[in-house]
């Protein structure tokens, strides 16, 4: 079972306390495909401008990721440059230049429109929507990420999507910005109302949270002796709980405890080097070994 | 196996977006202690003034609380006033008024000089140490709480009375600020080499971390429809902790971690109602069940 990812590819210049590269390839969709392309083929929808080489596109290949949904249209590759505190939980944009972005339409290559398994990473909510009409058939899970700008922009038009969504995968404040409530339980109440039946609030260094029905889950961040910058962690959770789910094949909530630990174990990795630097060297028995690991971490008897 | 601790005992007024009270019994001590007596037998050792009637004492009647060890001097308990944020992950201190509680200076009635398991709650560290002095014979734990007013005032007097301590139980703040490492792992090597060689890192809502060696434990806190009150929550968490682990009778790895469950059960009791409310009227059974709730809350099977 593959997984389906629309949304931006980038380049970015990053700037933390561990030090400062000026071009780096990232963008939520790259980060999503590359992290779920170690559990299922990934098939990728964005947009690059032609300052966008075959060296930028090598991440990609011998990855089981399908880069046929990548349009490439003249202009320049949406850019985004950020610096993060010194403790890294805070980070400034310095520059957005959306450039190709700006007009990005996503059409799905007819040999995508099968897809079952269908990650929306974060663009405008009417784009999203579009993406989920394009597909023949009904989805087996249609998950979404958005952010404060959507949420605070176009709240109709999210809703409308949302209505549309299984899964909404948002960070602590998105989930108290869009529901209005502070706890996170009320929070999910409200989203459930919504539209999507399942919430996973990711919370950083924290780990994340997954609440559906009455169930609670909680995986926690791996502990990690070197966090050098925080850049696609999000976005490598949600490729690793996508990729685990589609591979799993049917959502039960086993399954979506195991895609959680898979999304922290990614959004891990992803934090332990500059952009994608430690994704590009990754084995898959590395993740199979800190997934285990994870059972330490949380295991008691009473 | 019982447990002493030692720490204010004080009167609180407190103010969170869901009421207020004027005078409510508090004080670090209070709240470890009646946590800690569903596990075990606690002896307590604190101050208070004339002002402390017997209805304030009753919440210790019928407990497994000895306080003859709780001194009555002349003046006024010490009093403090605080008011939480919106979201409570906030508070500002109104007042503090020390009173007896300035000239504190612990003295163990002999009956509790065989304690083995003994917790020190946020005072002078020069009063901690003066504790364990007064211990017979080697303590099988001596656990320490403190805050960034000891951690930047006192740091010689902290640093000789870690020395005696086997486990330091504090929030990512202050580990953070003692330590000099933003990093936790990196911040329990640096708190290891000063004595304590397990660290409790209490996180608030998001739950607490465990450290010792290269072993790290993670527990979540409770997902809870209503927060009404935080205080007390990190006082409850230890009292919860040190009391299952002096149920348990001895330091091992599993016993530390069902007691970072039980310290995670107890501050959840802790915050659903203003003040003591919720431990008042608190079960063994509800202990039992919430306890094993945590279960759910964080298995899976990859």
């Amino acid at each position: 079972m593959s997984v389906l990812v629309v949304g931006s590819v980038a380049f970015d210049a990053l700037e933390t306390p561990f030090g400062k590269v000026d071009r780096t390839l990232g963008g939520a969709a790259t980060y999503f495909a590359v992290a779920a392309s170690y559990f299922v083929p990934v098939r990728l929808v964005g947009v690059v401008g032609d300052d966008f080489t075959a060296t930028d596109g090598a991440i990609f290949k011998g990855r089981r990721i399908d880069t046929q949904g990548l349009e490439r249209v003249p202009g320049k590759t949406f850019f985004w440059a950020g610096r993060y505190s010194e403790d890294m939980n805070q980070r400034i944009t310095l520059a957005t230049e959306l450039n190709v972005f700006a007009d990005f339409n996503p059409r799905l290559p007819p040999a995508y429109r099968d897809s079952k398994f269908i990650f929306l990473a974060n663009i405008h909510p009417s784009l999203q929507e579009s993406v989920v009409k394009q597909v023949n058939g009904r989805p087996k899970v249609v998950a979404l990420d958005t952010m404060n700008y959507w949420i605070e922009r176009t709240p109709k038009e999210l809703r409308k999507t949302l209505k549309l969504v299984d899964i909404l995968v948002i960070n602590d404040a998105e989930a108290r910005q869009l529901s209005g409530k502070h706890n996170l339980l009320q929070a999910a109440q409200v989203i459930f109302r919504m539209g999507p039946k399942t919430l996973v609030i990711k919370r950083g260094e924290v780990g994340a949270v997954l609440m559906r029905g009455k169930e609670v889950f909680t995986v926690p961040g791996f502990p990690l002796h070197d966090v050098r910058d925080p850049t696609g962690a999000g976005d490598c959770f949600a490729g690793g709980f996508m990729g685990a789910l589609a591979r799993a094949g049917r959502v039960t909530d086993s399954n979506l405890r195991a895609a959680m630990v898979y999304g922290s174990v990614m959004g891990s990795f992803a934090v332990e080097r500059f952009g994608l630097d430690r994704l590009r060297k990754l084995r898959a028995r590395e993740v199979h070994v800190r997934a285990r690991s994870f059972y330490k971490l949380t295991r008691f008897r009473l």
